[in-house]
Formats: C-alpha cells, sequence, structure tokens
C-alpha cells in the first residue's frame, strides 16, 4: 500500500483503501481476471458521484435494508470483489439480519471457490461471528441461465425471498428477478443492465453501503422503507447528480 | 477470450478484445497492480462516450500529429497499458515519423521493464521495422520528479520537443510540460489532472487513436494542425458529449 493510502486523513483514503484490498485479493486468488477491471469501471463512476453516498443512494439502501428485515428468508449473496471489499462487514451485516450468506461467483473454478471460503472462514472466526456460510456444495440451480454460473445453494440463493446480490451481472440479475425474488443490487453505474432490471438498486460504492446499512440497523423495516419507492426514480436521480458533477467541472 | 469476443461483429468486440490483451499482458508480468483498474476506469469513459471517437477527439488527434509530424524531436513514450493495448501500432506510427519510442514507466522495476522491452522487440521483428526503442539504459533524469519515475534517456525523451505520452499520470505530465515540451496526451477521463495540463488531450481510446493517426499520416502537418487549436475546448466539448449521453439515457 502507497504512502498516500495509509494516511487516513487523506481525501481518497478510503478509495485506495479499497483499492489495496481487491489487489490483496487477487494476490489470493479470489479474484476473476475481469475483477480489477471491474473495479476500475466502478472507481470511475465513483468519482463521477463525488465519492460520496448521494442522498437518492441512502434512500435505496435504507428500503433495501428494510426489505431485508421483513424477509422471511434474506439471504446475502457474495461474488469476488464483494468478499474483498467488505468480507467483514457484510458477515456482521448478515449476523445482525440473522440470515446466511452464499459464496456466488460468475467465473466459477474450485480454486477461487476454496480461497473465497477459506478467506470467509477466517473473518468469521475473528469476528466471532456464526453466519451460515453457504456456497461450498451448491445443490440447485437458477432457471434461464447455462453452466456452472446458474449453479446455486437449495436452502440459500434458491429459497430466498429477498436477496441482496453487490456487483451482479446482468443475466443473473435478470433470472433471479425471473424466479420471483426481491432483488437488491449495489452498482456504481446507474445505466448498468444490473441497475435498470433490479428491484432495488443501491448507486453507491458497496463498502459504503454496507457501513450504511450496519449503522443503520438498529431502526426497524417500518421506518427504513419508503412507501412510495420507485427504482426509476433512484436510477434517474444518480444521472441527474453525474450529469450536475460534469457542469460544476465544465464552468 | 470469451466466445463473445471472438465474434469481430459484436458490438463490444472491440472492447474486449483491449481487455484480453491486457489480460494476457499481466501475464506476462508487463503490468504493474494498479493497471487493470486503470484500464477499468477507462472502460467506464469510453462508454460514457458511446465507445466512439467524438469529433473533438478527431481534431485533436489531427492536431497532434500534425505537431509530431512538424516536430525535430519527436518521441512517443509507452507504458505498460500502451505496450499491451496498441504496441504494433505504435511502433508503425513511429517508424511513420521516424522517431524513436521509450518505455518509461511509473512503478519502474528491472522484470517489467525487461518483459516490456523482450515484447516490443519481438513485435518490432515480427513487423519487420527497425524503429529505435529508448528505455533500457535511461541516462537522464526528468527535472521535479523524485525516485525511479524520474528516470528517462538522453537522446530520447529528455531531449524530446514533441511528445506523444499516452495514458500519463498527472505529476509526469506536468513535469514535462514544465520543461517546456509540447505533451500530447491520450486519457478517457477529460477531468484528469494529466488532461488538464497536457498541450493536446485526446480524450479517446487509445487503440482507436494510434489507428487514426496511422490512416491519416499520408496527410501533410499543415492540413492536419488547426490554426485555432485550444486544448480547453477540446476538453469541454467531449465533457458535453459525455451529459448529453447521460441526458439521451434519462429520458
Amino acid at each position: 500500500m502507497s504512502e498516500i493510502a495509509a494516511d487516513p486523513t487523506h481525501p481518497r483514503y478510503q478509495s485506495l483503501l479499497m483499492r489495496h484490498r481487491l489487489e490483496q485479493a487477487a494476490k489470493k486468488g479470489m479474484l476473476a481476471d475481469s475483477a480489477l477491471i471491474a473495479h476500475g469501471r466502478g472507481e470511475a463512476f465513483d468519482y463521477l458521484l463525488g465519492e460520496q453516498t448521494i442522498p437518492s443512494a441512502l434512500i435505496a439502501t435504507k428500503h433495501a435494508l428494510g426489505l431485508l428485515m421483513a424477509a422471511e428468508r434474506p439471504v446475502l449473496s457474495l461474488n469476488g470483489n464483494a468478499v474483498a471489499l467488505a468480507g467483514s462487514e457484510l458477515l456482521q451485516l448478515a449476523s445482525r439480519l440473522g440470515c446466511p450468506v452464499e459464496i456466488n461467483i460468475f467465473y466459477r473454478t474450485p480454486e477461487r471457490m476454496e480461497a473465497l471460503l477459506t478467506h470467509l472462514h477466517e473473518l468469521q472466526s475473528a469476528l466471532g461471528l456464526e453466519v451460515p456460510i453457504f456456497g461450498a456444495a451448491p445443490d440447485a440451480r437458477i432457471p434461464g441461465l447455462e453452466g456452472p454460473r446458474a449453479k446455486c445453494c437449495k436452502d440459500g440463493i434458491f429459497s430466498a425471498d429477498v436477496l441482496l446480490v453487490p456487483l451482479e451481472d446482468g443475466d443473473r440479475c435478470e433470472a433471479l428477478v425471473a424466479m420471483g425474488k426481491t432483488v437488491l443490487v449495489v452498482d456504481l453505474n446507474p445505466l448498468s443492465r444490473t441497475a435498470q432490471l433490479a428491484s432495488v438498486t443501491i448507486v453507491d460504492e458497496l463498502s459504503r453501503v454496507v457501513s450504511n446499512m450496519n449503522e443503520l440497523s438498529h431502526q426497524s423495516s417500518e421506518v427504513l422503507m419508503s412507501p412510495s419507492f420507485h427504482n426509476s426514480e433512484v436510477l434517474s436521480s444518480s444521472l441527474d447528480h453525474i450529469a450536475e458533477f460534469l457542469a460544476e467541472k465544465r464552468d
């Protein structure tokens, strides 16, 4: 980690810390080749949002958290980047919600699954938590997807009614919505297929989202949910925010 | 490479091909840890430009090419991503301009320099070109920079009057401008320090830029250069283009 990133008062500390976590995860074999490129795309959109939680993203975060709290079978679906960027914080959230997590990755290989499961169990042990961790033995399939990416666990993602799937790809988001699930995504690009297809799209950086959720988790689901929530309004609002950012810079 | 990327008629073929080239270069040890993240940031901005050469970028490309042609000592400065994304095309451009290239990387290690020099000499040999390739034995320093990133070659970058430095970092761009050089950069983020500090900023994807330059290289420098070129207008125009893209998507 560079000297800049070691200084928490540096304005880009958080961004550099996330980059560092990802580079470490890559060295441990937790990530697909395309993971760092995907993170870079996210960095660019976060830059255009001013590297902050914008008001509409906070509304979406609260609404999503309320839905998870009110769910009968909530599950947090984790891919490589999610584990790398906010593994501990996601386990804490699952513990507070009393729900399982499931490792579910796009480019599934035994080596990557093993690296991710080992890492997550180490984090869980260090935190003293007892969150059920699914993913090691998939025994169900998501209809409409082909190959290894369809694999999931029957008592995890397959049976969930409300799913948090940060950093999901468009095809799988679509397939999960088609199963009738409420799909909550975290995606910094408000124009992505995932962002457009999800039930609730949080246009914000993942570690900030999970930190916000953990801080808000003492509130009740009734207080957190917006009765008039429309995901299209959240998406439009984030586009407006980026356009304003560009207009300010242009002047 | 995925099946999508193997199909040149796929709308995202070019983008997926660039990603593939970068992943191959990473495996050969040509890239720093942060190179894939930087590429991802570029991908996001390219997406917002519609993955095309916008009119103001073509004006900047022509002007930059004209300046290189009219220069006394033009040099193309190449970093890891530039070699990975458009190594062959950059050698062809240097050959047409009759100028040297110099490998000049931010995180300089003997292993990365060796990997890049080897790769570039292999490309040169396959193309049957005889472009002078500097970088192996730096014997000068760029004033105002500290550590290995200041290293350069006396007969290359140090003595150049016009420099093409694609994908440059802000500090080095500033230091090269301070030396009195005309600094031409390729940067997909029109708001970056590099984009703001350069003499000419081409807001476009590198392989498209070099391809455009090679196609335009039979024209004369007088025809290519814009007498009333203002870099700030190029930057404003690219921000306008992104804002229009977002507005279209919002409607």
